[in-house]
């Protein structure tokens, strides 16, 4: 993952899935490009020449120069240790509370809590251990320069073990109060037993300062939780209910009424040595200390799961974790060894679990893993802002808008393309398509002519005028081409009153408009400049002479591309009432056969939506049309605009205004017929959106 | 009219009828502040003082010099006649196709086609003036320089005749063709029969450009019709069937193929004088010659009426007046001669006529009249430009979008508020209670703390949390209060069930909020400062100890300012099923009869959209909470916005932040809280707006 990668996961752990899915998406696509795979399980595989192991070659000389003395001081292998660090927070809320009721110093209050609960979460961590552990075997080639190789495998946990990331044995901690523990620690570095306070490994660690003094003197933020082992057989190394359980425990912890002791720490920290390096199936030891928590953790888990505070229900979740400690063979490390006599008999599993998964990740690539619930074009820019190490955050999924942000610049943006550069009238303008045309009309800007009606009795008294010629009958305001009817050779009056009736399904004032002959040309406009060009199709099927075409709907709607409109590049091909009057239209009907490369429309009008088909024509079309689409832009004073212009050819220059008009524009372009086009290249308009609201990019994050 | 006033009517006529409504509206307010009327007549009053006739006191020198010319040359008493100008553009597409069709060069065809309408329209109008003429008596005082006084009296039209406003009978011009038509005015200025070219009276004038010469290059633009008297029995002079006549009229000579010559013109004059000055019950003179043009003008009514073309069915209009000829006594002048015998008659009848249209004018001042159909608030900001001499067009009147002009700027307004000030993604977060309130707690404004629901089963899980505390139940997207429940002290299950129902047919997602004891208050915040604050009382009745809360209802609902919401300053108060469950709260229903003085909560919610009031407090609020407002504003990011914060005391200074909170931030505040409160002082928010749009204004109009 990119050092530059920034992001905030919530605290919902179902959330944090959908991140986590993200992420290993991207992740997976970068090393597929290196043919690479991600490792699942905690420790090294086998490596074959050690001098491929190397220090992170950090831009920072320091840092650098850090992790070589690591890598000198605990050895190679160490270096490429893996695992999931959890961070917890204390609701602020909570602790509001607690600093209110007892009129108490925020900061000391905040420190307190937070190390009453690091002792218990030490204190208690064994059972973790027990339940989680799961590198129960290393390479042959593994070994510290501490400890040296592990002594008898399979063992619960290397990792946690002696064998693992551990500092030397005379790095003494005292938990006893925080003055203690920031003079603890930075004595160690005093002595040069640590080079830095960083370097003190320890299985949960205060965050939110810079140092240990600082924590001192302006207060701890979060817990971060460093003992857990990689789950081998999960996309993402923890399961969601994992993520519930240690959610529940702390929880638990926090409430669970118990003094923690240094002494009881060292005892503890035996404890979780003595069963890191036990085999998987032995039981655990010391089951009664934990009994009066077990307690706890049951009632906290009940408490939740009766104010329904959990997505999932945690009562089940818990208990079938404490029935692990009454069956090791349940526990993760239990699980290896009963399927996997050693290492290389697990190191090929983990090759193939690595290849599923990447092969997974990389699945419909133009959705945003964990994000398939949002619009196309919101995964897009979310993927894109992750990608440019821009920070994004959902403010609300529902309607599709996110918060991106860098170096404290915060912008928000709404369906991908509706932001802050937009001003309101011109939405408001745009929405209305009778507005829309005025506006373009002054500025010279060719629309078709045409009426407005409010009555269906005015629209149908004028059917006589338009009854043998070209004209589309659509509602005023509207989007993704809904109630609109094409007619290219006049209309009966039956089909004229179907039409006008379907428009005024969808507004009270419909418009009856000229039809001009050419082909669609969607325009996508950001800062009066065009970014991309497409032609649409409108929905069809290509008859190959034994299909139906109900038939060829279906099969077409086989196509991966083609799902529920806004989730899917392509839209699933319906047999509506629409389709139907098309294909009368043509003396068709669904039953009908058509002849090989006979071409059926479904649809007159060619949104996506309704099942049409993008070409993208970005660098083909004639320049005068990109002016047009621009100055269209500018009159209507819009940032972001989609402009649907008819070209009689786009890649001949204007010579009279009748080689075109516009039909209108749109304040929600649907970006994806540029990002996802049927055919031609790509247009990345979510990077250009993101560089247009943050000129300052690139600048390396704060 | 002040000389200032400037706006653009449309070319319908239903339209120009709401022009005049409003601009009749905004003048009899303006002459009631002076004691003064509208004269409803073309001809001027009895003047007491002819001292009190003076020039128009016209900042330009030139311009006043040139009217104390006038004044000296044609008398006093003329330069007092009003009239009706009617302007005619011929269709502008029917002009393009006409060029394009001969290829001809636009400007000689454009002053080609307008010559030919002006010479017959100069041919026909004897006609016109015998059913329309309204001057048959004159003040005893009235006289002209050039003729002198009217010789007997009644006549058809005093101002169309020679004592009219006339030019001396040498003034001589030639309408045969554009070059000789130029020339000839020239000649006249020249010789000094004519101290400018607009000097020249005539009945219809080319216009467009400033001088005839400036016709002759760049082209006529429209023509100027100068022949209707005032109709005094109508409120705006003529009527909208006359408007619709002369439309057709207009037309019909258009279509109607006749070859006028100068002689004919010279001709015509003279029926034209003749029949102004011959007795208003005398025939028509000449009625043969109109016989042609009769069949056209009855075609043309006809062919209009079956393709629907105008609003009115024209063929019975021009038929009623095709009746005039037959019968003079159905003319205007006919039927004012059958009623008045002289002018002192008459003129006690149009002093009272003024009075009453002036009374009608004074009506429902917070509308603005002839715009009824609008928001009141965009109504107040039609008046408010047309006051401001801003040009004002309406642009989409559903949409309640109007278009704002001065000196060449043009601004675009919706709900007379939302502007290209204001940007779309805030628009959208204000739209969505759940980020308005994440963006407010991020800027440390307080919001009443509460969840979001998004499943009914889920909401109903949360009872146990509410049952016993003050809560709102609400849509997570809503305006104007709907599917909002407020609890004041808990609920019951049923109750709460109810109200949780109620916010999900709003929207699919909902909140639960702590309610916050205290008085609400609306701030209006523009460009960063409050220009407006009230307090909002819910709906309510009070008690009289004898009717029933139902009778009281209709009682307050006879209130004129009570109305259709949005159309009215304050709703009508209905009983419905959230105002009965309210009731129902307090133990009482429909049926109850409160006692004195008791005051009945209908809604919980103090939306005026919902029978709530406003009272201005703009002045008496703290400046801390218009501080907090103006915080919310900014970190929201938005140029206008309704901010409604519940506080504990508005007249204290802010201790902590529980004296105040948050509820919502709306961006299409309604104004009429502010511009027509219930009590207190209003707000001229209209104006204020108008000076943030342009900020260039006051400037003199180019």
């Amino acid at each position: 993952m990119s050092a530059r990668t920034y992001y905030t996961t919530a605290v919902n752990p179902e959330e944090i899935m959908q991140w986590f899915s993200a992420l290993h998406q991207i992740t997976h696509s970068t090393l597929k490009a290196n043919n690479e795979l991600l490792w699942p399980y905690s420790l090294p595989p086998h490596v074959e020449d050690p001098n491929q192991v190397q220090p992170a070659q950090l831009d920072n000389q320091k840092e650098f120069q850090y992790r070589q003395y690591l890598m000198g001081k605990y050895g190679k292998n160490v270096q490429l240790i893996s695992g999931i660090h959890f961070n917890f927070q204390i609701n602020p809320l909570l602790l509001e509370e607690k600093i209110k009721n007892y009129s108490a110093n925020p900061i000391l209050t905040t420190n307190g809590l937070y190390l009453e609960l690091m002792r218990k979460y030490l204190y208690y961590r064994w059972v973790l251990t027990f339940m989680l552990g799961a590198t129960p075997f290393s390479s042959e080639d593994y070994s510290t320069t501490i400890y040296g190789q592990p002594d008898k495998l399979p063992m619960r946990s290397i990792r946690q073990s002696r064998y693992g990331y551990q500092n030397s044995p005379d790095v003494k901690v005292s938990y006893n109060d925080f003055h203690s523990l920031v003079n603890s620690v930075e004595e160690n570095v005093q002595m040069g037993k640590l080079m830095l306070e960083k370097e003190l490994y320890q299985d949960v660690r205060l965050r939110g300062q810079k140092s240990y003094r600082d924590l001192l003197n302006k207060g701890t933020d979060y817990l971060e939780l460093r003992n857990f082992d990689l789950n081998p057989w999960t996309p993402y190394g923890m399961t969601l209910s994992d993520m519930y359980f240690i959610k529940v425990w702390l929880i638990a912890l926090l409430v669970h009424d118990q003094e923690i002791t240094d002494e009881d720490i060292l005892a503890s920290n035996t404890r979780q040595r003595l069963t890191a390096e036990s085999h998987p199936l032995d039981p655990l030891i010391q089951p009664s200390l934990f009994d009066g928590f077990k307690k706890t953790l049951i009632q906290v888990a009940e408490c939740l799961d009766q104010n329904h505070s959990t997505e999932q229900s945690v009562t089940s979740i818990v208990s079938e974790k404490i029935s692990i400690l009454a069956n090791p063979s349940k526990s993760l490390s239990g699980q290896i060894v009963q399927l996997y006599p050693d290492f290389s008999s697990l190191s090929s599993s983990l090759v193939k679990i690595a290849k599923d998964q990447q092969a997974l990740s990389l699945k419909a690539p133009y959705q945003l893993h964990g994000f398939e619930f949002l619009e196309l074009s919101t995964q897009d820019l979310i993927k894109q802002a992750m990608t440019m190490g821009v920070g994004v955050s959902l403010v609300d999924p529902e309607d599709q808008i996110l918060k991106l942000e860098f170096n404290q610049h915060i912008e928000f943006v709404k369906n991908a393309n509706m932001t802050s550069k937009d001003s309101l009238i011109s939405y408001f303008i745009m929405d209305n398509k009778l507005a829309t045309k005025k506006i373009l009309d002054e500025h010279n800007l060719r629309t078709p002519r045409g009426q407005v009606f409010s009555s269906r009795k005015k629209a149908m008294a004028a059917y006589p005028h338009y009854s043998n010629q070209a004209f589309v009958i659509k509602p005023k305001n509207t989007n993704y081409g809904l109630g609109i009817t094409l007619f290219k050779e006049g209309a009966s009056l039956e089909v004229y009153q179907q039409a006008v009736s379907e428009a005024f399904q969808h507004d009270k004032t419909i418009l009856i408009e000229e039809y001009i002959e050419g082909t669609e040309i969607r325009f996508y406009v950001q800062d009066g400049k065009v970014l991309a060009a497409c032609e649409r199709q409108s929905a069809h099927v290509m008859g190959d002479g034994k299909h139906t075409i109900q038939e060829l709907i279906d099969l077409e709607n086989k196509n991966p591309l083609r799902g529920i409109k806004h989730i899917a590049p392509l839209t699933y091909l319906e047999l509506g009432p629409i389709e139907r009057l098309t294909l009368k239209e043509q003396n068709l009907s669904g039953d009908s056969i058509p002849m090989k490369d006979q071409r059926v429309l479904l649809r007159n009008n060619s949104n996506v939506s309704s099942g049409g088909i993008a070409i993208d024509r970005t660098q083909s079309v004639h320049p005068d049309y990109l002016e047009i689409a621009q100055s269209a832009a500018k009159s209507l004073e819009t940032f972001i605009c989609g402009v649907d212009i008819i070209i009689k050819n786009s890649a001949l220059p204007i010579k009279d205004s009748s080689d075109y008009a516009i039909l209108e524009a749109n304040y929600n372009p649907m970006m994806s017929l540029h990002l996802f086009p049927a055919q031609g290249q790509a247009q990345p308009l979510s990077r250009f959106l993101i560089e247009a609201l943050f000129p300052e990019y690139p600048a390396k994050p704060s």
